[in-house]
Parts: structure tokens; sequence; C-alpha cells
């Protein structure tokens, strides 16, 4: 790919390439930062233009509103959760264990934890945030999982299963409850994957 | 019922004046309803003594600092849930229908859903709050319900099942996810009464 432009360059042009080739790319950079570090309520467009070293209109102009930019920032946060449907490709009969698996690996890396948290911060104290996480997680992320489902309900119990793991994600890396939040990953995959086993295959 | 003695000795109320009797009672009233409504950031002794009719003095009088205030308005709010050792006290064959139903039961009613609510809010978003729940949560609620247990782990296992309805209350109530949050509570309860028994019964 060709070379971003330098980060910060007074007023963009207002040529078609205003921000250089990177700057979509800079602005969600900066827009996942952001949303990540101070939540929905605390983030501005003008201090993602600032950070992403381009004029706010042209982040207007790529991403829309600021619910728009943050539903944006979301689905690529989200990019890594797209990849259920391959863990819900194997053998229905582990798909328990995958998920647990794959979500629990999800959350012990610091780089995906990170944005997550702050979704579900933001979802939790601005209405704003919560529908644009409701749209998603109903237009994107469930609906996909709920396609490959042979059981009565399966957006139900999709749902069932994740609110199982978001769950565990708020007690044992926001709340931190011991002993939960020092738990071995592997004892709790050994757990909950039965759990997630019976919701998403039992009738 | 009688005011409790003091808790600490600060400035003791010289005249009935000092609030009068029910004072103590108006300032957790208005302690609860503020940080229900505005979350643990927004909520001052100040506007709680304002509330209640009392100089803010007398709110430390009886409560302390606002974590200490605010960790007694948790453990108001939370009395409810300290019922659960009696739902604990029927027959262990039954007791994840038991807890379903029983927690669905304060989620359901408004009165109980506000303060809950205010409380996960304010501990996702500040540590001084988490702190308080974690204290809280693990010290009077977990501890006792675990105490009933023959399980291994039973804390763990009690914060397993605890993260399942905190995650169910999140999705259903706040989030508001279709189809779980329109689902019939007794739909909810029968998916998730055996996952609840499963954690705190089987081995």
């Amino acid at each position: 790919m060709t070379a971003p432009a330098p980060r910060r360059r007074g007023r963009p042009s207002r040529s078609a390439e205003d921000g250089g080739p990177g700057a979509r790319q800079r602005i969600m950079e900066a827009a996942r930062e952001q949303f990540a570090e101070r939540g929905y309520d605390k983030t501005s467009v003008r201090g993602i233009a600032k950070a992403a070293g381009v004029d706010p209109a042209l982040v207007h102009h790529y991403f829309g509103t600021k619910d728009e930019l943050f539903a944006a920032a979301v689905e690529v946060s989200f990019e890594p959760a797209l990849v259920v449907p391959a863990v819900l490709g194997g053998p229905l009969d582990g798909i328990g264990e995958r998920l647990a698996r794959y979500f629990i690996g999800v959350w012990e890396n610091p780089t995906t934890r990170a944005p997550l948290l702050a979704i579900i911060r933001s979802a939790l104290t601005h209405e704003a945030a919560a529908k644009v996480l409701r749209g998603f997680v109903l237009r994107r992320l469930l609906e996909r999982v709920a396609a490959d489902l042979q059981v009565p309900d399966p957006r139900f119990r999709a749902e069932l299963a994740a609110s199982h793991m978001i769950g565990i994600a708020i007690l044992r890396y926001v709340i931190q409850v011991e002993p939960l939040a020092s738990a071995d990953p592997e004892q709790i995959v050994a757990q909950v994957a039965p759990t997630l086993q019976r919701y998403l295959t039992e009738s």
C-alpha cells in the first residue's frame, strides 16, 4: 500500500485526497482508541479528527454522525467476534467448548479486551451507544450465530449464551470478583462449555 | 424501628433538630434515589443532604465518606438479594429454578430494578464503586450462597451462576436485545434453571 500522508498538516486540502490515502484508516484507529479510552460520552468527532490529523468535516464525510462512527468502531472491534461462524463451522457436539474457549481468548487478550469493555461500558450508560450495540448485536452477530442452530428459538438461545459470556466478562474483568478474576481460563471453559452446548444444540 | 447507633464518632447530634428522629432513614432514602438516578459519579454528599433536609455534616456523621454511604446504599438495595439463603433453604434439587425465578422477579419489579441497575452501571464506570460492589458481593452475598453448597469451589460456582444472571439482566433490561427483552419470564426460567442447578449442585 502507499505510505500514509504526514499525520498532521494543518487543514487538509479540498481535493479528493483530503487527508491522504490513509486518512480513513487513521480516523478509524483514532475513533477506536478514543471510544475505548474515554467512552462514548467523552469522545468527540473533533477530538478524533485532531488525533487523526484531519479536519472534522472529513470524519463526517467518511463516517457520518458520531453515532455512525461509534457503530463503525464497534463493528471493527467486534470483527474478531464475527469469526464465530468459523467456531460454529466445526462439529456441533463441540460447539460449546469451542465458543467458550474462543470467547475467553478474546477477553484474555488486552488488545481485544479494551475496546469491548469500552463498548459495554458506553452501552450501559448511554442510550445512543446501547442502540448501536443492540442494532449491531442483533443484526450482525446473533443472527449469524442463530442461523446455524437447529433448536427452537435459535436467537433466544444465542442470546442466553451471549448473556452468560458477557456476565463472566463483567465479573471477571471489570468488577474483578475473586476467585473468578484469577481462575484459570481452562477452569472457566470446563464449566461454561456444557452450558453453551445445551443452549445452542439441545431442544 | 429504632435508629441504630451512629457509625462514627464525629460530631454528635446535639438536638432533635439535627435532622430529627427520621433523619438517618431520610438520608438513606435520598442516597438510594440519587445514586440510582445519577450514578456514583454525579451524586454528592451535599446533594443527598439537601434532599434529606439535613446538614452534610450529619450525612458524614451517620455514614462516613461518600464511598461508605454508597456501600450502605448498595447493601440496602441488595437486601432483597440476601433473601437468597431462604431460596437456598429448600430442597437442593429445585434450587436452580427457585433462584432463577427469584432473580427474574427482582429484576421484573421496577422498584428493585432501578437501584440494581444504578449499582451495576456505577461499578462498570468507576473503580470506587466497583470496589464497593466487589467487597459487598464477595463478603456478604456470594459467601452466604457458597456456604450452603456442596460442590468443589463453591464460591467459583456461585459466581458463575451470578455472572449468568447479571448478563441476562444487562441484555434484557439495559441493552434490550430482542427476543430476550420481550421473552416471557417463565421461558427464561425454564432455560436458565438447569444451568444454575448444574453450577450449584453438580460436582
